[in-house]
């Protein structure tokens, strides 16, 4: 019995359903080097060997979203193929660092199931988890799809909406790579060419990216082959002609990965991807659309046990052919009248690490805990996460 | 005294004249993912270590078809730089698996030559071997040309046709990665993400793959350069600017690699690629234009000395904008009135491996021959080829 | 205090000031493959391990200009990112050569300022270094560049023109790999494809290289993100709009890249770049033009201690939709009137290194010095630069 090689539709998803993703991926350094050719992407940890061993990684970690898309890709076949549209991520923790030669595969369970009013359509909520190849799970992420059903008329009796965190709480996050001392922040700044750390920023306030991007398709396409993300929307333009926008869509993940790249300048020295605490695809992009992006402080916040480093929440919007200084933050996530700025094409919420400023032999952070800034969201313990998490750091 | 920079003609070519190609190439991981980038290839032998490993090869054999396109780059500087049209392709043997770290070089000699009536062009056939840093033959296979005369009125003696087997037979086909265990073959399934194996396909059976791929201009030329295919068709807009097809072409293997690449949904099992027996490029491709395809099982026979796996002959028809639903079979090799139908590209006979269904301890193979499905063609015997041509898989 | 992310201005730069540039790279076997899957780049000492092997080098050693992109790509943040025009360079020597695994840095001095007259520009000269993670310089060059002032009414105190040689001298260029025995000339050879040696040029002599490539946007967006360049010229299509091109500007590295590729058929046994003598972008290139080159053998001489090898200076010009035929000499330069010919893309003087033909078990540069065409730049004694030069040559 040959299985539908045209995906899966809504009427075949079941709650708790657990379905193990196809084509395992051995990732390499020549993803890393795509990842920078495909996005323009500069931070320190992926492109320089010299740093990742200063804060204790036995070898570059690979990208977090190249990462990410690469274990997103694999889960398309069988989630969304035939989605209408990608409609949110949560609770996404990036567990381990993946490096050169590590084996990658993914695997979903079905954790909800709405039909929609038309019954034309209903989201199926799936949690994801990417495993390396001894096992271990090195990512984590909720998203959610409209799908399509086979029949209209198709009684679904299933029905579950579940809920997410708002963002991931900080004893949830792993420990990023460290500071050992004031030499290897140094080092690191000179190699991110800013000294703006933890210290500097406070929430509420915003960073206009100075850099945009043009997508090419064949870009894009590269890019989404590159990650094994085999939905035809992206590939078949002959098909896209008969759709609305008539034309192949953009991979929304390859949307992220440009506006993070072009967060580098502004934000030189992010240490790596802790969480995307929520995110949504506002509306598509496609070839010759150029891309800005501005960022937003949201919260910050000591790392548990960590003096070094500290987190920052952020929310990434990316725009299309709209600089950032024509986009006021209050109309990017609602306009007046309750409808977003017609540029954004991106709303990421997400956590990431910062080296904090260095004092008397240790970071500020461990001598004036920022309490004024700590939101109500992280919690008030900070236990020590352990070794156990980071079993791919050199001791 | 200068070699002449722009290429042989008819009348430089000489029967059993030997050409050494130029350019020997080191093969790397990279040249693993630019593929997968460029072509969209999902196939689990390439893109996972785990499962080569599994397979009892020593690293990630390279995808078959990358292997072709490195071999023929180096072949295209001396024999085909003056070619009208490429006509077909012969006896194409896959002998050893190529890993990261080997390094490819090309030699090639004339098996034939014949004048066309025009006086014009003549058919320059050759076979070539691509060889490894250890001599060792890895790929060899038969190409025939139509190449331009210098002059027409130069006077070529030499007139030789050779013949060409319709299928390589199966003693001489290489030996492929082992399946040693139903775990292996579990975990293979796991990975393919389909359990059709090699059982459940039969002779006359047609496969309509659902991806369609649109190609661009960057896309096909970033993969002929990788290959280090050097043909001004490819690359040169000015030049083919005044061509009757007014654009550059798409390099044929690219074509195959992508039609290939398509293939996976629906041949998610296939181990690796035995043999091409024969093939054309029916009608050129240019950017633009959306690649569809679909296979066709010609035949199917035991492997000699295998219980694990067996052979497919399958037939690969590329399409150009068409789906292969509009597509009948009858119509692709020649439509009513002797025309092949106008979406055809590329009509490709070749040779795979597939695992065989798993039964008490054995696969199916061992215990039900499957004589109704052996064609004329394969041998009667099948001798184990023996270890001697697996001379890079882990004993 | 936030630096300022638009880069920096005529009047924020200063003498001798000392500029260490952001992300380090670590460069592997995916930049090698990348480049030459962007350029088709086909010399033989970075495409076969075999070669690099035989002449002492312990990997394949990076392409030339690879390096040069990368290492220059480090510098634009704080030196060009307001360049109107980049003017020229001087004075670039390969110091050693580049393997996979090595992490490079760039950093830069500034020895010259030179307002213009308009006041609204002025010429910033700056001298580049690039190292390796053993802090080793592995490149250097001059380049001039004109960047905006902020405002025109300011005043800039300092100005000083530097002068550059016309020519690195012999004893300055660093040692390529060595031609131990004819066997390894002889397996060279066989490689490149060609047999006409460093003996066989004579300056003056001209060769119209007869491949053409035509620039797609995605190729040249992919190589300048590979060299994490982050000009905005050459990425923001909807910035670029408002230029007086209209279209983002191909970077002029990538330029250099395509018209060096093409010269392969022509120039196969160049072994490496010693040296760029000066070069300049005498007109801009966009997505769309169809790039062709010619050489023009300007010099030759021994190398200092070396009978293998010797060293030919180059003029390679890059024209943008011309064939190299269609284009004298003359005009390249200065056309009648003064004025280039409009099809010249690029004038670069560099210097190459080239085996020797063998004879006596040596090669004839040690027999003939071939003082008839040594010219006045050369210095007359060549002593031998010693392998102190030469760490990362096997011994």
């Amino acid at each position: 019995m040959p299985r539908d090689r045209h995906g899966s539709f809504f009427e075949d998803f079941r709650l708790n359903q657990v379905i193990r993703h196809a084509t395992p991926r051995t990732v390499t350094e020549a993803e890393a080097s795509l990842y920078i050719a495909l996005t323009g992407s500069r931070h320190v940890p992926h492109s320089a060997l010299t740093i990742a061993r200063s804060l204790g990684y036995r070898n570059r970690p690979l990208d977090d979203f190249l990462v990410f898309n690469i274990a997103f890709g694999k889960t398309v076949a069988e989630i969304s193929l035939n989605a209408v549209a990608n409609l949110g991520y949560a609770e996404l923790r990036f567990i381990e660092p993946v490096f050169s030669g590590d084996t990658l595969r993914s695997e979903s369970v079905v954790i909800g199931l709405k039909e929609n009013s038309s019954r034309k359509t209903g989201i199926v909520y799936v949690r994801s988890t990417c495993y390396n190849q001894d096992e271990r799970p090195i990512l984590s992420w909720v998203r959610w799809v409209m799908v399509l059903k086979r029949r209209p008329q198709s009684i679904v009796k299933e029905c579950y909406e579940p809920e997410f965190v708002s963002a991931i709480p900080s004893d949830e996050l792993c420990s990023p790579g460290r500071f050992s001392s004031k030499v290897t922040l140094d080092e690191w700044c000179d190699a991110t060419g800013s000294r703006i750390l933890w210290n500097d920023f406070a929430p509420g306030e915003r960073i206009d990216h100075p850099l945009g991007m043009t997508i090419e398709e064949a870009d894009h396409l590269c890019a989404t082959r590159l990650y094994q993300n085999n939905a035809r929307v992206h590939f078949d333009a002959v098909e896209m002609q008969r759709s609305k926008i008539g034309k192949r869509l953009v991979y929304g993940g390859h949307v992220i990965s440009i506006c993070r790249a072009l967060t580098y300048d502004g934000l030189e020295n992010v240490l790596g991807v802790l969480a995307i605490n929520g995110g949504q695809h506002v509306s598509p992009t496609v070839a010759g659309d150029t891309l800005y992006a501005y960022s937003e402080v949201i919260d910050k916040w000591n790392m548990p046990g960590r003096s070094d480093v500290g987190a920052l929440r952020l929310r990434l919007v990316g725009l299309k052919n709209f600089i950032p200084v024509d986009v006021p933050s209050a109309q990017s996530a609602t306009e007046r009248g309750g409808r977003r700025h017609p540029a954004v094409v991106l709303d990421l919420d997400y956590t990431v690490s910062m080296p904090c400023k260095w004092l008397d032999g240790n970071s500020i952070g461990a001598h004036s805990p920022v309490d004024d800034v700590l939101s109500a969201d992280p919690p008030v313990a900070f236990p020590n996460t352990g070794d156990a998490r980071r079993p791919d750091l050199v001791s």
